[in-house]
C-alpha cells in the first residue's frame, strides 16, 4: 500500500462511525500517523507491534507459503483491527459492531 | 463454559462446512480435545497459547476493566478463530469465508 494510498485510507477510515482511533506504524513499530494522543498511541503500538511480529512468524512457522493478512482482537469494550502490509501496519480501534 | 457445553459446541463446530480443525486447550496450553493430528495440534497450541496470553495481558494493561473475548487471525490460506474462556480456549481453523 503506497503512502498516498495509505493517507487516503487513513482519512476515510477516520470518519467512519464507531472508529475511536487509527494508527499507522512502520515495520519497526514506529508510529507514522495517528489520531490518538501520544501516550495512547505509544501504548497501542508497543503492544500491537510485538503481537503482529509474533503472529506473522507463527503463521510462517506453520506454513512457510502462508502469510498473515489481518488480525481482529475483540474485547468487551472495543475491537482492534490490525492490517499488516509490506511497509506499514494499520491499526483501527473501534466500538464493537454488535454490543 | 462448562465441559459438557464445550463438548456440544465442539461436536457442532466440527461438522460445519469449511472447518478444518478444532482444538480445545486449557489455560496452561495443554490440548484437551482436538480433531487434528498430534503434531499439528502441538504446533497450533504452542503458538496460539503464547499469543492468547500476550494479547490478554496487553488488553488488560491498556484498560484493567477490559477483557479479551475473541481473536481472529486471517492469513492467505485460512482463518484461525481463538475464543478464550475462563478455563478453556477453543481454537477453530477454517477456510476463509471470502476467498
Amino acid at each position: 500500500m503506497a503512502v498516498n494510498e495509505a493517507e487516503e485510507t487513513f482519512k476515510r477510515l477516520a470518519t467512519l462511525p464507531g472508529v475511536q482511533g487509527i494508527i499507522v506504524m512502520n515495520n519497526d513499530g514506529i508510529p507514522i500517523r495517528t489520531t490518538l494522543p501520544q501516550n495512547k498511541t505509544a501504548l497501542y503500538v508497543g503492544l500491537i507491534h510485538g503481537l503482529a511480529v509474533k503472529t506473522k512468524s507463527a503463521i510462517k512457522e506453520m506454513d512457510h507459503q502462508n502469510d498473515l493478512t489481518f488480525i481482529r482482537l475483540r474485547s468487551h469494550k472495543d475491537e482492534v483491527l490490525i492490517a499488516p502490509d509490506k511497509e506499514f501496519t494499520m491499526i483501527v480501534i473501534q466500538k464493537p459492531a454488535i454490543q
